[in-house]
């Protein structure tokens, strides 16, 4: 709970937060649209819903081995919790080609309607960008190049060169590192409440995107900021 | 990684391990059958399969709290996923009253068909039975309650009074102080290979139980024995 050691180095207040001079975006969800996956499981016979289940089985897992200091594979993680989604559903082809046809959407996910305004927006206004993700940094050069916004990005940082996955702190002090900057400079942009949690907890501001409205969990750490988009992400830092 | 540790002390073997004198076991899903809450999902408008989301989600967000040494209560974070789970549909009620319908599912769960004749099978063997859940001591005193084989089972702990939530090596460490017995002479119970990984990690021996002809993900340490049911693990352990 570094709240107070965050605020207390209030020198250019906006929304009670000194400005950052970096933003790390988490890429999954953050930046990509997830939902072409739902149409994936859909073709392979599964009920759409399992595309959630599935990311979240990961992620649980992924934290599971945090816990006890593993630093896992993403893309390992993916391929085999997708194989326990799929277990009890009768499937219109072989598992292993059902697999591979969800795992392939991976390679098609495009940005979020909001991302390329607000990506410009931001790095026009003089803020360095830097994406922190759990997966393969491939990802998300391949996603953010593909919108022609790679190069409004300084960095693209994963956790496989760090110690350990995001909400783990020193994934989070590894981007700080790469970056040359305090936790204070540093505003973690997020879709995701356990990674807002995590950012704050070392010491980073944290932005949460909200674009389905929902209620932030209580029992995170609330964040500094919350944004519909990353062009209102913009405007609140304006 | 204390499976060296654990085969060193081999004095009793049975398939390749020390018969163990304490059996801890998970609760949810590895004593009770969880299958009615997709009903309950059902009953309130929503598709069946968000069950498993929504535990997946609880799970997921409680093990990044883990991560950041914080031990958060459970039934909240059920209560409050449960309410990110059903964002997005448009329920047969009130979302308050669809939330209390769901969770009042976890009062009616009974045990698994296997779980009555197995656990008998094991405790007159000699062995001690010992709960140890991430829930609420009380889910299990109700549960194992009504099936009339509470009396069987030596403690039963939750990790509310332990320093973390499994599959952190304190949450074992705690039960094993409360039995009095070292890592070897201990095996875990769990129908959840995060479980079974954490247990081994923390020096205890570990039991699978694949109702469902599941793949043990190839990314967590394999357990010491693989039980299609309780009564099936009586037969290995005898």
């Amino acid at each position: 709970m570094n709240q107070s050691q965050v605020n207390g180095d209030l020198s250019q207040p906006a929304h009670g937060q000194r400005r950052p001079s970096v933003l790390l975006f988490d890429v999954n969800e953050t930046l990509s649209d997830m939902a072409p996956l739902a149409g994936r499981f859909s073709d392979v016979g599964a009920v759409p819903q399992l595309a959630r289940t599935w990311f979240a089985g990961l992620l649980r897992d992924g934290f599971a081995l945090t816990v006890n200091g593993v630093n896992p594979d993403f893309a390992t993680l993916a391929r085999e919790q997708l194989r326990q989604a799929l277990a009890g559903t009768t499937l219109e082809m072989e598992l292993d080609a059902a697999v591979e046809h969800i795992m392939g959407g991976f390679a098609e996910l495009q940005c979020h309607p909001d991302v390329v305004d607000g990506v410009r927006a931001l790095s026009e206004m003089g803020l360095r960008l830097v994406t922190l993700t759990n997966g393969a940094t491939s990802v998300a050069q391949r996603l953010l190049g593909d919108a022609s916004i790679a190069d409004r990005f300084d960095r693209m940082l994963s956790v496989q060169q760090a110690e350990a996955w995001k909400p783990d702190a020193r994934a989070y002090r590894y981007a700080l590192e790469e970056c040359g900057v305090e936790p204070a400079e540093a505003m973690l942009v997020a879709a995701h409440p356990w990674d807002t949690d995590g950012a704050r907890r070392a010491g980073l501001t944290a932005a949460w995107i909200n674009r389905e409205s929902r209620t932030y969990p209580s029992y995170f750490l609330a964040p500094d900021l919350e944004a519909r988009s990353l062009t209102h992400l913009a405007s609140l830092l304006r």
